[in-house]
């Protein structure tokens, strides 16, 4: 039976779960960036009619879910699990979206790392045999994690070059046991790995070892290397953590840098939108995942992706306690074919 | 492949995987109540020598993997994945726990029904052929989910009679593919269920209803009924929740009261230890469970539990903004057959 784990950290389904469809909602500022053409809402202002920006964000996700199952031809009775989370204390972006799918439910922690945990616990029970259909989602909002985890928005506290910018977005993805592709063909769990960094403005560096860790970890398990890519797009490592995890890879002999990105990146443009390193968010690697990367994989502009979301595990309380921020990355492979 | 799922919401592994080992670590408190001589470790204060009570969570956790592993005597190198989370914010006692254990993490938010959340999800690994050993985990702690989720302590606010003592302890669950069993024969996924209630005082009563809901639909989806069990046992209902949960289930036609219990109730002497309703906390249910009925299924006293932890999925902030509380229940088979 136990027959579908391959090395250390990966699993390879025997019947590759395929999507049905993806959705995507963004905010004003995602809406002007130069992936604007692949998100399917584009919100006027961050509030959508709500009394708050908790609230919004938690409409987000549940408009994103429905607009996935709308595009799938499908009703939430037909689909068996939601596996989703957020940044927000105790996940309310995600249990509120919930609340209003009529669904059995599993809410995920994993940060920013958050849209390929819920691919690959996806993964496990399409291809486990427990579940026909499953919904993977998340979503942040930039004044809900700026007023959560940094300054209330009013103090027009500067931001350092170092950081990132939280995206306001929600991605869900439809999995299904039978479809025609694409296909999730291998997922590598990432382990914590916490280079010691504290500096909550810096989040890229502390996110790259884990993304190389799971990197390299993918590649060790599965015989791959970056040849084997169209592309490897981390979740959102930024300016300065991307460049610190394509050095690594280098040292440990991998040269990635044909085929590498990283969402945080993408999204904007960091100097027409003064975003500094990049973006960053669950949402961030959910809505470019979602929206552009699945595009270009259904149109055949790629046929082989390893999408790396990366996480930063740390809370308000750790960081005033003194500790470090503690990084994970978990690996997707999304495949055109079943390979 | 879709062959595992029976009725709307519960699964039926093909290969009903074992428990191998669990392990307690709990509070001066919860040592001096009634469960006392079933669980492993009792500190003598809630620091453990820690700078903080956080750190003492994280300890906790950290310390209760490392001696279930012991117990069964496993090294980290033999588990596949860690399933774990808790109350705190971004789920830090968890996150830090698995920085100190080289083991693939996924984290969860399930607030109290966290246990039975890891554990269906460590079932699905397991028997999907995923994994071959995991860990299920959670905790909570009494002084870091007061500051947190109410008032600073030394503000000395008086606790209403509705109001639930958080357990301060963590439990965890070694689940393997093969042994002697007791096995997890089936789990029953949980929908969110909200009452409408938004006192915070009453946690009780706003998961009663999500209770119901999941051991009703256990009942439907099974044809199991209340007779087929030696103990159904919700997570922390407390005395005014487990009185409204065994009231909604006899309307629907459901007699529970011979063989139902609540782990708020059980570890608790109410009226002694002044903790008015009982006990809450993600570490109620994991304590009670790992702690206490693991040791009578193992000496023969129990043989069928339905074990359903329960959630109250808001945050400080959803309070704050006028929200109602969602609640949640995922429900697991104990047996000590494979049926």
């Amino acid at each position: 039976m136990y027959d579908k784990r391959i090395g250390n950290q990966t699993i390879k389904p025997m019947n590759p779960p395929t999507i049905l469809s993806t959705a995507t909602i963004v905010g004003p500022k995602e809406g002007e960036g130069p992936l604007k053409d692949y998100f399917d809402v584009i919100l006027e202002d961050d509030y959508w009619g709500q009394e708050s920006w908790e609230k919004c964000e938690s409409k987000m996700q549940e408009e994103t879910a429905k607009l996935a199952l709308s595009k799938a031809n499908l009703a939430d009775s037909d689909i068996d699990y939601i596996f989703s989370g957020d940044l927000l204390n105790q996940i309310i972006s995600s249990a509120y979206a919930a609340r209003q799918l009529n669904i059995p439910y599993y809410g995920l922690y994993g940060a920013c790392s958050t849209m390929t945990e819920s691919l690959s616990l996806g993964l496990m029970a399409i291809d486990g045999g427990f579940a026909d259909k499953v919904i993977c989602m998340t979503s942040s909002h930039f004044s809900t994690a700026e007023r959560q985890f940094r300054y209330p928005l009013e103090f027009g506290s500067q931001r350092p070059f170092s950081s990132q910018w939280t995206v306001t977005g929600a991605g869900a993805t439809i999995l299904a046991s039978k479809g025609n592709g694409p296909y999730l063909t291998y997922a590598t769990t990432g382990k914590i790995v916490d280079p010691g960094i504290k500096d909550v403005n810096n989040m890229g560096a502390a996110m790259a070892p884990a993304a190389v860790d799971t990197i390299m970890e993918h590649f060790k398990d599965t015989g791959y290397g970056p040849d084997d890519y169209d592309l490897i797009i981390t979740g959102d490592l930024g300016e300065l953590g991307k460049e610190i995890a394509e050095e690594l890879l280098k040292k440990e002999g991998y040269d990635v840098s044909k085929v590498f990105s990283d969402c945080g990146i993408e999204i904007f443009d960091n100097i027409e939108q003064d975003t500094h390193a990049g973006a960053s968010g669950c949402g961030c690697s959910a809505v470019v995942f979602n929206g552009y990367i699945y595009s270009q994989i259904m149109n055949g502009n790629l046929d082989r992706v390893l999408f790396v979301s990366t996480g930063a595990l740390h809370s308000t309380i750790s960081t005033y306690q003194g500790e470090s921020i503690p990084g994970i990355a978990h690996a997707v492979t999304i495949s055109s074919t079943q390979d």
